[in-house]
C-alpha cells in the first residue's frame, strides 16, 4: 500500500485527491492547503483524511511514501525538492519546474535516491492519445512527416504565465510521446497584445530529419479549435478533440513521388482512400495516470512521463521564450 | 470598347476569356496560346475571336488596348513588359512576377506611359472578403490584433515552385486588402519531404504594431481547411471559405483588460455575445475583377490589386524564402 | 419560507434535492427513498436533512408545505393525490401521469384545494427554448408553418415504457410553449424491434390551422441528433441542442408568393439574407425551473407548465398510442 | 451502334445528350424540342447532330433505336407510348408517369414488343448508393430495421406537383434498391401553406415485417439536409449527402437484447465500436446510368431500375397522395 500525501487543493487538486483516494494500491494519507476553509471541503467529501496548511508536514511525514505537488509552477521545485530529499516519490503537475536547471537537479536527485518523479501529463492517459501513439508505432502511417497542431478559445489570461506556457506544454508532450523523434531546435514567434505576456504564439519544432511540428496557441481566439494534423507517408491521421465522436480519423490518403532526375518529369500519385475512426477507450485519463505512477514506484519502472520527458517539455519551453525574444531566430535544444 | 487580347488558355484562360468576352465595355479582339489545338477551343467556344500562337502579335498588335498575362509565372515579367512598352494597359495573374526587381521595373514602366497594371488576385472580388473588408474597415472589430490563416489540402505538387509561392500569394494579398497596415518583416519555417520543393510552411508577418499574422499553407494534410480567424479588440471573426453555408461569422467576443499597475491586480473580463453571419454576395469574383480592371482603364483609377499591391506579395514571398532557409530567422522587407 | 419534502433518490432526485436546498425561500424539510442505503448518500450530501423510507411521511407530515414527486411515472398519480388530499403543493415529474384520466383529476383536486401542481418539464427553461419562445412570441418568425423535431440515438431501451413516452414529452411541451397554438388530433407510426414496446416512431400533430408539427423519435440511431426546424412566414429557426455553441440559429430566409389566380403565373421569390445566432442563457435549467414552482406557490401564479400543460403532454401521449396500433390514423384529441 | 434520340433540352435534357452523345456504343442521332431556339444550343455544343421541334419525328424515326424522354411528367405517357409503339426502346425521366394505370401499360406494352424502359433514377449510379446497396446485400448491417430519409431545403416551389411528386421519387428508388424489400402500406401526412400543393411531407412506410420506413421532405426549410439513416441489427449506417468527404459512415454500434421471458429481466447490451467511411466512387452517375440502359438494350437485361421499379415508385406516390388527404389512414399498395 503507497500512502499519498497531496499538496494543494485548488482547481485541479480536487481531481488528484478523488483518484489517489479510490486507486487500488494507494492510500490516500494527509492532504495540505495553506487555506484551512479549503481543507474543509476535502473532510466533507473524503472523511477521515488527515489534513494539515503547512506543506512540510507532507513532505517531511514519516507516514507517507509519495507526495503530490498540486500548486502553482513556483512551488513544483522547492515542495518536490523537499519530498525527494525525505525518501518520497514525487508526483507533479505540468510542467514540471520553470527552469530546466531546477528540473535536471530534481532527476538527478530522484536518480541518486533511486526514488521516482512522474509529471502529469495527464493527455498522455486519455483514449485518443494512446490510440496515436499505438498507430504511429504499428508503422501505420508509415514515417511522420509533419507534426501539426492547433489549440485555441478564448483562453483565461494567466497573471504569471504567457499563452506558451500555459498551453503548449499539453502539445509538446503529446507530441514527444506520439512522433518519438527527439526535437533539435525551435522557431517561435508571438504577440502580447494586453500586458506583458504574450497571448497568441506561433511554435515550430525542428528534428534532425525532415520531420516539422508546429503549434498555433491563442488565448484570444472565437472559436474553440483543439485539431492536431499528423502527416505519414502512407497514412494520415486527424484528432479533433472536441469534436463530440469520431474525435480520432485515419486517412488512407497520401501521395507517392517517382524518382526521376528531371524534376519537371516527376511522377507524383495521389492516393485516396477509406476513412476510418476507431473506438477510443472512455476511462477517465487521470485514472489510469494515478494507476501508471503507482505501478512504477511498485515495480521501479521509469514513468512515460518521468523527468526526462518533463525536462524535454521544460527546455522547449525555454527555447520558445528565448526565440520569441529574437522574432523567430532559430534557438538550438 | 476596351480592346483585350488574352495570351494562354491553359487552366484559368478560359474563365479569363470568358469573363472578358462577356464583360460590358470590352471586346475580346486576340487569344493567344503556343498550342494550336488549344486554339481551336477558343474557337468552338468564342466564335470569331481572331487566335494567334505566337505571343508579339499580341503585345504589338495595335488593334489592342490591354492585354492579359495568363502563363505561367516565368513569362509574367517579358510579356508584361513588351505590352506597357507597345502602350498596352496589363491584367495579369498572381504572383505579379519571380521578382521584386521585375515587379518594381513593371511598375516603374506603367507609371512612366501612364498605363495600368492589375494583378489578377481574384479572392479580393469574392462575397467573403469584401465583406471582410468592410467589416474590418467600418471599425466593427476594434483594433486587428492578429490575423491567423490556414489555407491546407491534399494540394497538386507543382514542379516549378513550393508550397509558399503556391497558396501564400491569395492570403497575403487578403491580408493586405482587409487588414490595410504594412508589414515590416516576415519568421518562416518549412519542409520539403519528396523534392527540393517546400511542401508545409508556416511563415509569420510582424508589423509596426502589435498585431502579428500566421499563414498555414500545407500540400499534404488528409483534410482541406481554408479557415482564417481575426481577431479584435471589440469582436472576431471567422472566415471558413469549405463551409457550404455561413462562411462568415462575426463573434461578439473579446476581453477587456483594466488597467492596474500590478500585474497581479489586473482584472479581465470576458465577454460573450451574440454570432452574426451576414448574407453574402455571390457575383462570380472573376467577373467583378476584370470589370474592376476595365473601369480602372476606363477613369484613370489606381487598381485595388495593383503593381504596389502584387509587389508587396512578392517582396513577401522572396523575404519568406530567405526565412526558411534561415530556419525561422527573422528577414525584414 | 416553503418547506419542501422530495420523494425519490434515484437518477434525478439529487438534481431536485440539490436544488431546492440552494434555492431562496425555500427550506429542504424531509427527503424520501424506500431504498435506506441510498438515503445515507443524501446525509452525506446535505448534512442534516432529514430523511424516511415511507413515502406517507412526506404527503403527510405537518411540517411541509410542498411535495417533489421524483418516481417513475406510475405512482405520480398516487402521490401527488395524497401530496394534494394533505394540503400539500406538487412538484412532479414529467411525464405528469399514466393517463390523462389521472392529470384530469390531480388538476381538479388541486383548482379545488387552490394548491399549485407544476410538472418539471425542465427544458422550458434553458435558454436555447427561452429563446425560442421569446422570437416567436415577438413575432420574429411571423406565422408558425411548421414545427419539425428529430430527436435521435443510441438510447437506453426502457422496460415499461415506448420511445414515445421516453422521448416525446419533452418535444410535445417544448412545442406548445413555443408555438403556443392548440393542437387537434395526431397521426403516429412506429415498430418495435426487439421486444413489444416501440423503439423507433414517427409523429404528426395536426392544428386547426395549416401549422404541422412533426415529431421523429428513436432509440436505434447509430448518431446523437437533437434537431427543431421552426419555419415562420418572415424567418426560420434551427435548435441544434447537440452544437456546443450557436445552438439557435435564426434565418433570414423564406418565400413569398404573389396571389394570383392562375396557379400557372404564380409568382414565388425567394429571400435569403443574414443568419444569426443570439447568445443564450446558461443559468442551469432546473433551477430556474425550482425557482418559478416556489415563486408561483408563493404569489398564486399558475406555473407555465403547470396542470393544464402536463395533461396535454399526456393527451399527445395517449393519441399517440392508439394511432401506432391503427398505423397511422388520424386520432383527435 | 445504338442510335439515340432525345426529346427535351430543357434543365437536365443537355445532361442527357452530352452523356448520350459521349457514351461508347451509342450514336446521338436526333435532338428534338419545340422551342427552336433551345435548338441552336444543341448545335453549338454537339455539331453535326440533326435536331427537330416535333417529337414524332423522334418516335417515329426509321434511324433511331431508342428515346430518351426528358419531358415534363405529363408527356411521358404519351411519348413513351408513341416510341415504343414504334418499335423503340425508351429511357424516361423520374417519376415514370403520372399514374399507375399508365405505368402498367407501358409497362406491358415493352413487354409484349420486347423492348427495354428504364427509368432515370440516377441517384442509383451515385458512389454513395451503390456503396449502401453493397453494404446491406453483403450482410454487414444485418436485418435492416429502419430506413429514415431527410431531403429538406429552400426547395423550387414548383406549379403542378407537390413536394412529394418532385423529391420522394429519389428517396423511394433508392430505398427500394437497397433495402430490397417490398412496401405493402403508406402512411403520410402533410401542409400546403402557400397554394394547394403541400410543401412540407412526412411519409411512413410499411412492410411485412417490422422494417420500417420514413421521408421528411420539405422546400421550406432554412438549412439543406440530405441525410438517410440505415438501422441494422449488427450495424448502422448515416449517409449525409450533403458533407464534402466522408457521405457514408458505418458504425459498428447496435443493441442485442436477451431472450427473456419476464420483460422486467431483459438484458439490453449496447455495443460501440469503430466507424468507417468508405471510399466512394466518383464517376458521374448519369454516366453510368447510360451506359447501363445502353448494355441492357444490348444484351436484353432488365435495367436495375426498369418499369417495375418506376411503377412502385409512382404507386408509392399515389398512396401518399390519398393518405394525406385522409390525414395519415394508412393505404395499401
Amino acid at each position: 500500500m503507497i500512502r499519498i500525501g497531496v499538496i494543494g487543493y485548488g482547481y485541479w487538486g480536487p481531481n488528484i485527491v478523488r483518484n489517489f483516494s479510490s486507486a487500488e494500491g494507494a492510500e490516500l494519507a494527509l492532504v495540505c492547503d495553506k487555506n484551512p476553509d479549503v481543507l474543509k471541503k476535502v473532510a466533507g467529501n473524503h472523511s477521515g483524511v488527515k489534513t494539515v496548511t503547512d506543506w512540510r508536514e507532507v513532505t517531511e511525514s514519516p507516514d507517507i511514501d509519495a507526495v503530490a505537488v498540486v500548486t502553482p509552477v513556483s512551488f513544483h521545485y522547492p515542495l518536490a525538492k523537499s519530498a525527494l530529499e525525505n525518501g518520497k516519490h514525487v508526483f507533479v503537475e505540468k510542467p514540471f519546474t520553470e527552469s530546466s536547471e531546477h528540473a535536471r537537479e530534481l532527476m538527478d536527485l530522484a536518480a541518486k535516491k533511486n526514488l521516482k518523479i512522474m509529471v502529469d501529463h495527464t493527455f498522455l492517459f486519455t483514449g485518443a492519445v494512446r490510440k496515436m501513439k499505438e498507430t504511429v508505432k504499428a508503422g501505420e502511417l508509415g514515417t511522420v512527416l509533419y507534426y501539426d497542431s492547433t489549440r485555441v478559445n478564448l483562453g483565461l489570461f494567466q497573471h504569471d504565465v504567457n499563452v506558451i506556457w500555459d498551453l503548449a506544454p499539453h502539445d509538446f508532450s503529446i507530441m514527444d510521446y506520439v512522433v518519438g523523434e527527439k526535437p533539435v531546435a525551435v522557431s517561435a514567434c508571438g504577440s502580447s497584445h494586453f500586458y506583458q505576456h504574450e497571448n497568441v504564439a506561433y511554435i515550430t519544432v525542428f528534428f534532425d530529419t525532415s520531420l516539422i511540428a508546429h503549434f498555433n496557441v491563442n488565448w484570444l481566439s472565437p472559436v474553440k479549435l483543439r485539431t492536431t494534423l499528423i502527416g505519414g507517408e502512407k497514412k494520415m491521421l486527424v484528432w479533433n478533440d472536441v469534436s463530440p465522436d469520431d474525435k480520432i480519423k485515419i486517412y488512407d490518403k497520401g501521395v507517392a513521388v517517382s524518382d526521376r532526375r528531371d524534376i519537371h518529369e516527376l511522377l507524383v500519385s495521389y492516393r485516396s482512400g477509406d476513412m476510418y475512426a476507431p473506438r477510443l477507450e472512455q476511462t477517465e485519463a487521470l485514472k489510469l495516470g494515478v494507476a501508471h505512477f503507482l505501478e512504477c514506484v511498485d515495480n521501479g519502472k521509469q514513468p512515460i512521463c518521468g523527468p526526462e520527458e518533463g525536462l524535454l517539455v521544460v527546455r522547449l519551453l525555454e527555447a520558445c521564450e528565448k526565440s520569441v525574444k529574437a522574432k523567430g531566430a532559430m534557438v538550438t535544444l
